[in-house]
């Protein structure tokens, strides 16, 4: 809990000084006034973040946090868990869509096994994957809290400590998740954090049928029932309705803020982490930058809770980090509007008319 | 006109066979169905333009079409004129927006004289701007035509001429607009074409107040009413109230789909060039992906018309190429999945249940 506890309080408000010498010379750039929009304010947001009039973004690391459900157990998927791990070998061979959209934009994967219901020891071994194995897989919601909350305390500092390892050839974070069956706590955790009725914020996840949507609402709606995690408790809604992944992705964005460095959350299950992240400490939301909306439906009210606009909507729903991944060439496009476009001066362009 | 007529003709359908296997693995991606969405649209749309299961996108250029306009009298804009040369100059300088995100997404700039108002001679004869001048800027619309339908003619095929002489060594295009004043024709051509009132397609350009925008209203009517322009015929529309950097868009466009080259059409400018394209070859449209949605009003209206979703929306509204050049790295992101991402069978991943 030491761990947790120092990060949160060593997370500092985005540097005002840096912001302000970002947006002077944004407003002075050879265009009109403000003319490349949302990208000029992540531009100025990114100068607040890492306290730098030149934001650095050069090196950027996606984390794809993997764990497994013990809700697959009712059947809210339309895939079986032993994809988790398959999808782990798949990473770690560079065929999934991860892999490729982080080529494009030279960015680093690093998977981390926060608790698969399978045995990735030899992958973690050989170096290819970080292991930080709670346990093979979350308990079934539907039944009982996912795991304990010195578990869900161990989730999120195993996430911080990551940051930590990867932070010093870091300067941009992405977040993305692998875990069968993933959605039904994200949506379970988005419900409880934003108080939204839990059939607004459950989707179909992997393309799963209207009826078979019914069903997993009712399984969310069991879950809340069962459980009774309390909203104000970030970690206790953690414990009883969340997974290892999610729990994972929580501490990487707290980890990130507290070293001063931009997050790219990717979508639905990444965003129920941003949520609990938010919930230890609401200043580590200055640190998170929306990537995309996803087709999930409960991402827009989540994205909302956080008073977040995503980047794009390409109606994406695939997680991995992959909406992060494309979502990099645009922090690092604001960084070069802000650091490479001539002033009026520099360049000896005529000003508008008064 | 023979130019025109010959690319007209040339510009053929998007090939089936190569959409068809596109489909066919995409649909077999390790990945829930579809669940990269838009980008495996594009990829599929790639397929057909390029005839190829993988299309080339390697070799990127933007074309930033400049040009002045006689309309300016009318204090349409908030800046004088003089930009326009001035701003080539940063463009060769590579001080611009567009210089710094072409950069980021490894595209070339080649920036093309149609008409400015100012001596760029120099430039031309040192090989650092292609000169395609029709003339030093157009006529005021509000009083008579904006060129002769002859010149109209000159500025398409000079685009043409321009997709030609860079086909070679390009993959995509990318258009891109400079031209102090440009966003007064462009609300008139986009007007005619669509049949929307003027006020609904006339915006604040370059950050006019709305009493200045009442005024453009007023000359984007006046306009109108003095040439009476054919929707019909996109020829007249250009000639009566276009620009030579419009049709020079207009004519690169066609060039580029003849040559079954994909080409990312900007903002609000380089979409009036689309609608003239596409009122001389309907089929060209096929070849066109409409990179973000601008900020100027009218653009939505005419992207309906060409039946276009954009990629993204960050309240844009610079031109020069800069949308194009951001969603660059989305068309290279669509042809990664398509090309690189595993299927079941090479990955060894279980498929969903039935």
């Amino acid at each position: 809990m030491q761990t947790l506890n120092e990060t949160v309080k060593s997370i500092l408000a985005p540097d005002a000084a840096a912001r302000a010498q970002a947006h002077a010379r944004l407003e002075r750039l050879t265009m009109p006034y403000w003319a490349l929009g949302r990208l000029m304010d992540l531009a100025e947001d990114l100068a607040g973040m890492t306290a730098s009039a030149r934001p650095p973004v050069q090196r950027k690391t996606i984390v794809t946090m993997a764990g497994d459900h013990g809700v697959t157990a009712e059947g809210v998927s339309k895939y079986p868990a032993e994809v988790t791990p398959q999808m782990v070998h798949n990473f770690v061979h560079g065929g999934a869509g991860i892999n490729a959209l982080s080529r494009l934009v030279g960015a680093r994967v690093v998977v981390v096994d926060m608790g698969v219901a399978g045995d990735l020891s030899a992958l973690a071994k050989a170096g290819k994957i970080l292991s930080r194995r709670i346990g093979p897989g979350t308990k079934n919601i539907a039944r009982g809290p996912a795991m304990t909350r010195a578990e869900a305390v161990r989730c999120i500092e195993a996430g911080i400590d990551v940051a930590r390892e990867l932070g010093p050839e870091t300067d941009v974070f992405g977040t993305g998740d692998m875990g069968i069956g993933n959605t039904t706590p994200s949506s379970a955790i988005v419900a409880v954090m934003t108080g939204a009725p839990v059939a607004e914020v459950t989707g179909r996840g992997t393309g799963i049928s209207e009826e078979q949507r019914l069903h997993k609402i009712a399984i969310v709606e069991k879950a809340l029932a069962v459980n009774r995690p309390d909203p104000k408790d970030a970690l206790d809604v953690l414990a009883k309705v969340g997974g290892f992944e999610i729990g994972g992705i929580a501490g990487l964005i707290l980890g990130a803020a507290a070293q001063r460095k931009p997050v790219l959350v990717d979508g639905f299950i990444s965003t129920a982490g941003a949520l609990i992240a938010n919930g230890l400490a609401p200043q580590a939301a200055a640190y998170m930058i929306a990537a995309h909306r996803s087709v999930e439906q409960g991402h827009r009210v989540a994205l909302e809770l956080l008073k977040k606009q995503p980047l794009f909507d390409l109606d994406l729903r695939l997680g991995e980090g992959t909406g992060a991944a494309l979502a990099m060439n645009l922090v690092e496009a604001a960084v070069r509007i802000l650091t490479e476009v001539a002033t009026f001066d520099e360049a000896a362009v005529s000003e508008a008319n008064a």
